[in-house]
């Protein structure tokens, strides 16, 4: 059907798109370079894990081996890049918040949100909509100590709970949204750089894509980042929970 | 050589393909998404190791790292998306039977089956051949204890035997085909669903592809499975093992 | 734009391209089908690690997952698939080797030398420049004790040092440099197969890729390798380390 010259062509763009990772722009929250989840930043309502079945609670020949579900579920995988289903920092409800130490100093100057395609998708429901992008200009946390007491279920959980009981609680949503929806900063000195929603399912042009790409407009790149925090303030009607797959940040090295 | 408009509209389809993971369906065996090897239903002639060499046994500084060849031929890697060379579940002979817990109650309508790409394998004939899907409509064992006796090696081998002793036992094989090539069901109550042949190998056309996809007839869409058994019956010519790199299960949630 | 004809044989173009990991043959140093990483003929000085943050330091609720940028980085890194950002084996400086015993008796006819995309790299200067492929004909160390003075930090470590300093050391370039611009095998009876220079960025043609393939000399084809060495000698201007992402060695089996 296509000429040696356009075959070659086509190999060619397949070979970079693959190449380039779509965007085709580095990517200063990756893990691999250094990314990492700030944890003093990032609380959401854990995922319940199903409960042990009979079949789990069998042991010697029979023993199912243990499900990495909840290990899979980390918010560390929204910093990686693999997007096949289920590999998402996955949380209950549809409120989330993940605080990013970015590899570099950089101005920040887009965003770019990915999902799993809605073909291979079990729920695009569960797909994140309202999403603010919050500047931070200091990488550690302004307290020495852990808070007192907090309204949120810290995420991963404190190192002594990890092995027992891995079902998540309960935390009164409406103090979540309370604090979130009036505005308020993160942390005192965090800038909202932007607010956008992500698109689900491609309309008849084919022209709503997996990956979004959002900029930031050019008056809020006039600082330096050190991180940024996400926070997913809705999703596409999942009744249960929502799944961050991938954050990128790109901008410019300072 | 291509337009604007045309080499735009090829970059789309290159990020469509991508995201959608070829098939374009869920996959219900993922294990990213909670599908889990059963087992107690999962058996084949583990694959011999290389034995150490000289230089696995020297220590200190000139210590070779351990090799993990075993670990990554566990049956997981049938339910994990990695097709490179290697990353599947590679067992002795041509025989193996892989019991796979879906991660939904779902009617099973589609199995989707890959293999390495021929150009890139370093043996086509250790790809499957043969396949029979049967239908599982619980979970558990059905047995409360392990049999008392077994003229088949567990995969993977009891705990106890992991880090000692990790050559694959030799079992006769007439015994496996004789109780499979009577049409006997893995569990009392499974049901065979279907039964088809892998293809290796593009012929001219271009027509044969890596990733194959079989459909369940409509009359055997019956019912809800919990989970399936996927029994290898040949290969395509290798004298000693048989790789499954991945199988997907498709279908309607219940 | 394209008819379903032409639509359909882009697709087909993607998913064989997609399986065949673009260069379409098969890769003896892969380390899922065996190729393993050679430590007595690997060393380079190690990347300084990141001083452990105050937040690092901190317990508790606020501890920060320990950073396994140092993992990332091993040399078993460049026989792994993935060429994300990061996803290679790092060293100081611009000269590195890595030893690698091959997955089976092969002539060895390409190499095939990855780095990640220049657009989606955070410094292209680090990828490597001129390279040095030597043929080995025997897997394991020629000596049956440690060197007793050695001008290279061994990678890895030894194991006594893994868990506790992990800041590379200072080495003499210049020694290292005497030697392998002397053109002295790394170890008696290897061979110098061939050198070449890995090229960065696409010029205005497009004709330069990520992925470059380098053909062995037939007159060098003549004999049957059990492992090579890759020498780095320089890189593209990083004034402070290397990556190298991945080197595949395509041949025949004997
Ligand atoms: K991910
Ligand atoms: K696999
Ligand atoms: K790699």
């Amino acid at each position: 059907i296509f000429s040696t010259l356009e075959t070659k062509a086509i190999t060619d763009m397949i070979e970079e798109a693959l190449g380039a990772d779509i965007v085709a722009k580095p990517d200063f929250a990756l893990y691999s370079v250094g990314g990492r989840v700030l944890p003093h930043l990032t609380f959401a309502n854990l995922v319940q894990l199903r409960q042990p079945t009979l079949l789990g609670r069998l042991g010697g020949r029979f023993l199912v081996p243990p499900p990495t579900v909840l290990e899979s579920k980390s918010p560390e995988k929204a910093l990686q890049p693999s997007v096949f289903a289920g590999e998402c920092w996955a949380f209950q409800g549809d409120h989330g918040q993940l605080g990013i130490q970015l590899s570099r100093r950089i101005t920040v100057t887009d965003v770019t949100i990915e999902h799993v395609d809605h073909r291979a998708a079990l729920d695009i429901g569960s797909a994140p909509r309202h999403i603010e992008i919050w500047r931070l200009t200091e990488p550690g946390p302004r307290r020495s100590a852990p808070p007192q007491s907090s309204s949120f279920e810290m995420h991963p959980p404190p190192p002594q709970h990890q092995n027992s009981k891995e079902t998540g609680k309960t935390v009164p949503l409406s103090s979540i949204k309370g604090i979130w929806r009036n505005g308020n900063a993160p942390v005192p000195g965090a800038t909202l750089l932007t607010s956008f929603e992500y698109q689900i399912k491609n309309n008849t042009d084919g022209n709503v894509k997996r990956v979004q790409t959002f900029s930031i407009p050019e008056r809020k790149q006039d600082e330096i980042s050190t991180g940024i925090v996400v926070r997913v303030l809705s999703n596409w009607g999942h009744a249960k929970h929502t799944c961050l797959y991938r954050v990128r940040v790109h901008g410019l090295e300072q």
